[in-house]
């Protein structure tokens, strides 16, 4: 009887290497496929410690060329040490159309680890929740191919590898201390676990994988990944649909209504730009120490006179302590990922200011108007874009959106000045002809975006810049207000 | 006479200010002219604490469009800390053609702190000056324009700026132990300071300026950096002649003499791999835990069998502790810099392995046969390399570089069967036969590669790869001996 029982267990085991070494087999000829149909795919593999996660990994990437994938391993930082959002590292990781990431544990241990141990809050936890879903949404409905797996082991087989981890001098490092608590805390974890996977399956789905059968789950896991390319490749791309979700919004003006005229004095512009620019300076000193980001975002029409007030906003900053972004029109790299990609790892770090010359709202503005995304995209994005400005803002940041603003004469008489002046020329190009043909359409959009996406958290301000000068006082002025809120709240929020 | 005086005082600083304004103004024409001629500037401000660097900077780019520069802070880790190489960030903070990059201290404060603090051995110490002095002919020989500035204030001028900084609330926070420090070891720091500039003015000269005076040396910063950059302009871009540098050199044999023929039968193929993945596996543990990084560079023909090859290495590795690199040809941020930048910031941290699908070394072969570059910047670029890898292996990099070696014959038909087989295509593209065509001048090309940098420190190896399952046990063995023996060294090395 234990003749035909060995016999068994080894046919049983043949037969599993048979299935291996087929799945390998198609996962080879998938990766020519994906990187034909463009397809980015996420595999999140998160689990317990010493379930095996790495090597699961090691075992997934062994057949795929290593120009299609790459393995990232995030770092989970305490949180009085965390510089950047919740999501920042693993947005960072998002692989370009065409190619596979795999993430060694990520969202999920960091956001349970964190709440177990205290470092957030109740409520904090249940923003990083919904920043989760909303994220697993966006990439879903961007295209991405998201594969979630989770590598079960019980406690008993924990400890059984741990120990036996721990016992080798080889390999004694790689038990930590974070291993060893969640041991000890076992059951908290898995009902965090638990909680965690229900509220997070939306978008998609959770797979549980047994970790105390390494081969089956490799098998198991494979399985899983070829069936995920394969549906993606044969249903091409998913566009999401728009999704309308309520957000506090600010009452905006239409550009229409907006009255130009404003405009300052010489003399009252050189005083009034000391004192502000003097305060900022300040203002700067307070939020590097207290460690608020700011992010100041600039949008208007071409030589509406978004560098000069850039200039003078910056003039006063310590250069260790801002960046100004332009943003001109995404790289290659840029292109064949999310379209906040780029934005996400611009993001300032606490304490720093950056700006950015043009923004994601490009999305709904000039990637609208040229078709460089398809129509469910741009509508998609108000509603994507509240959720990121939102999730800066829940981080703490201070956001602030200008749209500066003139009239259609102003423009031409700047285009004009541009073209003859020989140190401005580089400043104007025929794209800046061909974009004022369209005033008419941007108009409409950007009303729109005007509209859709002034939220209380991060509003926008119409700077009326037919007058420079006038416009930079009314920015400075602005920034300056909220800067001083901020240090304010942060102050009330500390004495809580 | 008193009213004389400050009548006179008054007109100097009106004649200053409209200096400062005219050379504004000049530098703010001279942006677009150093786009179109596609110069990179890289303006380094070295100083004492509190000699006003950062203000220096803030009135250098308070004209420049956010567009044309950046501003660099490089930190200074402690050198237990380090998990990069000396330069690494100053290499990663490298302009784009056409850009400036203000960097508020660099290389030098940093060499001089750490060997002050005794972080680094004066053998250490020395070895940085050279690396500093091979990183600026470098930048210089490739075109960069390159302006160093050191900010002087003498010892009671910066106990004065020290106290004012300390004794506001505001800035309090801005003094920092290094700075106490520094000023305490005054002396010290001049003499290496001044010892530092001596040996280190070659291919940049330094230029001393007043800190006390600031309006007067933000002028003449600003004069330095219009002339430097007037002077580049009218001279073009510079290109540096190829430079003789003796490296101990290890004999390599000529292509054409190579014996193809060895190969592996499978059954000892499949007990060598094991055996070599398994000890390969171990050592990646070692070197963890040693810090030691590694290094491994691929080239060699098309479908020599790479891939196959870097697979059968990366298997047995832990995902967290390698990557592998594919270098295709260079994005245009990437082709806009120095050619060694984008090897520069994909170098491992240390413990880590970093394998190299192509590599830099496609400057002297398919950049000098397809005439990317000219050809002083090929032949320059045997020394330059040699440098970068002695640069490497100085920090404590293991190195070694494998040509996968095959025949045409044996090219013909791997090029075919990937032609036949659906799955293979995605590997064969017309450029690989065009390549093909142009065999003989590769050959030449390669054989003159192996010659001039086979360094002992960082050696070729030409891997027999007609039989590609022998290529891979050979590899194998060369990393596994070599890993080994870094383990020893290193362990060795910390006895002493």
């Amino acid at each position: 009887m234990l003749k035909d029982f060995e016999k068994k267990k080894r046919e049983d085991n043949d037969a599993l290497s048979e299935q291996l070494k087929a799945l390998r087999a198609r996962l080879l000829g998938q990766q020519q496929l994906l990187r034909d149909a463009g397809l980015p795919v996420i595999v999140l593999i998160e689990g317990w410690a010493a379930a095996g996660k790495g090597s699961l990994i090691k075992e997934l990437i062994s057949e795929i060329d290593p120009r299609f994938y790459n393995v990232v391993s995030p770092v989970i930082v305490p949180e009085s040490q965390q510089r950047y959002p919740f999501l920042y590292q693993y947005n960072k990781a998002l692989p370009e159309n065409g190619k596979i990431t795999f993430l060694d544990s990520g969202w999920m241990e960091c956001a349970v680890q964190k709440f177990l141990r205290h470092e957030i809050t109740k409520s904090e936890y249940r923003n990083r929740i919904r920043q989760v879903n909303e994220f697993e949404r966006q990439l879903v409905d961007g295209g991405y191919l998201v594969l979630k797996i989770f590598l079960h082991i019980d406690k008993d087989e924990q400890f059984e590898r741990l120990r036996s981890l721990a016992e080798a001098p080889e390999t004694e490092w790689r038990v930590t201390e974070a291993d060893l608590w969640q041991h000890k805390e076992y059951k908290r974890f898995r009902d965090a676990y638990e909680e965690f996977m229900e509220k997070t399956g939306d978008s998609a789905k959770w797979q549980i994988l047994d970790g105390s059968r390494r081969k089956t789950a490799v098998r198991d896991a494979m399985k899983l990944l070829v069936k995920r390319i394969d549906s993606g490749l044969e249903e091409g791309r998913y566009v999401g649909e728009p999704y309308e979700e309520k957000f506090p919004l600010k009452k905006m003006q239409k550009l229409s209504e907006v009255d130009l005229s404003p405009s300052i004095d010489d003399e009252e512009y050189k005083a009034e730009l000391k004192k502000l620019q003097t305060r900022l300076s300040e203002l700067h000193n307070i939020i590097y120490r207290k460690k608020i980001p700011v992010i100041l975002c600039y949008e208007g029409w071409d030589a509406a006179g978004k560098g000069g007030n850039i200039r003078r906003v910056a003039y006063p900053l310590d250069p260790r302590g801002f960046d100004v972004h332009p943003i001109a029109s995404p790289l290659p790299h840029e292109r064949n990922r999310h379209f906040l990609w780029r934005f996400w790892t611009r993001l300032p770090r606490t304490g720093h200011i950056c700006i950015f010359d043009r923004t994601w709202y490009g999305r709904v503005m000039v990637e609208r108007l040229e078709g460089f995304c398809c129509e469910k995209d741009w509508q998609r994005a108000y509603n994507e874009i509240n959720e990121f400005e939102r999730m800066l803002t829940d981080w703490g940041a201070v956001v602030l959106k200008f749209w500066i603003h003139i009239d259609q004469d102003t423009q031409l008489a700047r285009f004009t000045d541009r073209q003859n002046t020989p140190e401005k020329q580089w400043k104007i190009t025929d794209e800046d002809w061909r974009n004022r043909e369209k005033w008419p359409q941007y108009e409409v959009a950007v009303d729109e975006m005007l509209q859709k996406t002034s939220t209380k958290n991060a509003p926008w301000y119409i700077i009326e810049s037919n007058d420079k000068k006038y416009a930079r006082i009314r920015t400075l002025k602005i920034i300056v207000k909220a800067l001083e809120k901020a240090c304010d709240d942060h102050f009330s929020q500390m004495m809580k």
